[in-house]
């Protein structure tokens, strides 16, 4: 089945031959969602950490892990990422709060950095959690998407709600 | 702050000391969702990959991303697992279906395993993620959260519905 | 002696400067054997590994040691593989069976790709033995050497048998 | 089948839990070996490297090699290493020579050092290919095998001629 | 010459043998300094990065440079490490300001963590160079030295000024 | 503040996006000093390390570490290095010796290789450092700076003494 083209012939896993594809400029954002107790959520706001700040420590995670991606998920090319920031905002829910996390990879290459982004965002929420979860342990990472992608062949890609 | 105890006095992050803490023997699940098409389903169902199977590289990547917690996760400490394995359980959906990624650390030491845990099925979610995303875009990493962990003098701990 | 290339004047080991090199097409394929029981072949073949088989870790563990090379093989530059690729054949001996394991590696860049093939035939060839230490403690690995090369400067390779 | 303590129920692999196995003294000697051409060797012996020697990169990496094996094979448990050290020997043969590569590995653990030592002397043969391949592209890396293994319950272990 | 203990009897550097060592709570204190323009000092105290700071990143990066120790080093031992932190403290010149940068590492093991402590440092001080040589490409990187260590059969040692 | 060019618009750090640089021949060369003891200096010089060498390991260890930069430095882009190599000068002290190490690191990219180089030059320091502080636990790295750099638009830098 030609769609599945991380497999060979044998039905094994490859890295898939992206020699004959075009060099273009490349973007994809992903968002996650980390959900949490108000007194978590407090405790940030209220200035108990002096200087510091979770999202500074997930922060820097996410663009390391976003270097690290070929070698965290198996069949990724190796990519020279351009680019990575983020965006975080924090949400008031009927129970809590939700820090919606968003990460933006950019890159010139034969392949698209979707799945960067996707790690970026991913590690970025991990963080997050472990940084707190002194405090909270019943924290959620939520919904992790692709927002969308530009560049390469299959064209741009836009998540529908 | 006492119970934020990732930050120093100063507010900057640390690794907190742990060498007063106990060796016990500690274990950790965590669980991951990922949503898809009927079409992914399908294909993945009828043999469509002869002898290969999302789940495979998905259960080996998620063991080699639980051995490298502590390269990823800034403040993690570095911990010798003893044993990790996965289950993995298709649940249709009114639209779709749902991948259950359940991801059991074990270790003996001075620290829990919960961020091993959680990283390594957030890492199967998107190993699974890269090797369908070109027959599926729309998919979605749902919950990720720790569904249980024993051991360490916190206790144990198991998520509540 | 000029054809140490990777020797400078004090006799000390760099990394060559490639940056007056062509940008080329080039492609690798390295091939290692392992050696092993009747036993072992036929537990593999009969299916005892239900949905299992060596062949999928060492193939996945080998793509993924081909994106090491560089870290692993001190003087290798880094370089962006475009496509690794496995095949796997069983062949019965006069004691016992012989898996004769070859990867392909492409890259378009400055220099070859003849490391990473190597290295991840090798890689794969130890994670089967890893995989089956259990079963057949006297296995061998046998010849591991480059089939063939195409690219670059110093022009086409094959091994003469 | 029990004694393919690497798959789980499902089929696929596992890091087996070796959390019940006692900690004793394990050491695992491991061996490759390199042959190669009569100029290469001239080459190597007449001093043509001034203060270099291929064997001084084999030696470094294949130690560095040693530390990362579970990070290259993906079943394997992290070990605290707590020695590594090899022996080289030039044998000459009737076309060539032979370099015999040694790599002898020590920890104190729940697990075995064989995987260890086989990565350690395979990468040593890899570097030394690596290092020389500019004069030889004929090289073979001949016999990879386990020498020897004590320690653990399943007692010690030495290869038969 | 027995004390050279990284290199064996061919000359050649090994990771020495510390299986009869005791374990024993180590810790070590390293220091680096880097001296830098009043013009880069006077826009991080302005605020005129709004809620960043240079040290957060240095000290994140040098937490997880500690964790990479044995990775960077060729023949440091793999190491437990149960707790990093940092201290900086900026001191006015004649021209300039100094940061003073002490990283302070904590294991329980048979050897001791003073490469730990000195790489911790030495990857804090690039950091900041990293994240201040767009305002100041003058800044350089001064003392790095031991300040102490405990623990193991060597005794305690304190730099002498 | 528009020169800090590391921090977002929300004072978190980012990775540049660089797509819009021109790919150019960039060099850079670091120098780092350490500083030891006259008996240090004649165990090496006077053969009592037979076949060894300090310095073999040290070029080895910063060759590889140039190419961990982007692993070890939070904010750098990962860089296809074309080449990396090491000069060392012992020099004569009123007490002791120093041993001058510059690394030299050339690529064709979008953004320079500053920290590449000064990375390399630290961890030869920190790794001559770990080979014989056996042997003289009072070394000193001193001085660390950039030397010079050729190429990109901010153009030629040269370290005035």
């Amino acid at each position: 089945m030609s769609n599945f083209s991380h497999w060979n012939e044998e039905g094994r896993p490859k890295m898939v031959d992206i020699s004959q594809k075009d060099v273009t400029t490349r973007t994809a954002i992903a968002q996650s969602t980390i959900s949490f107790s108000n007194e978590l959520y407090e405790a940030i706001q209220n200035g108990l950490i002096k200087k510091g700040d979770p999202l500074q420590v997930a922060q820097i995670a996410g663009i390391m892990g976003a270097k690290k991606t070929a070698d965290i998920i198996p069949m990724c090319h190796p990519i020279m990422l351009q680019g990575v920031d983020f965006t975080f905002n924090y949400q008031q829910q009927a129970a809590g709060y939700d820090l919606i996390i968003q990460a933006t990879v950019k890159c010139s290459g034969k392949t698209g950095v979707e799945m960067e982004a996707l790690t970026a965002a991913s590690i970025a929420a991990l963080t997050f959690y472990d940084m707190c979860k002194a405090v909270d342990k019943t924290m959620v990472i939520k919904e992790t998407f692709l927002v969308q992608k530009t560049g390469g062949k299959s064209g741009d890609f836009f998540h529908e709600k």
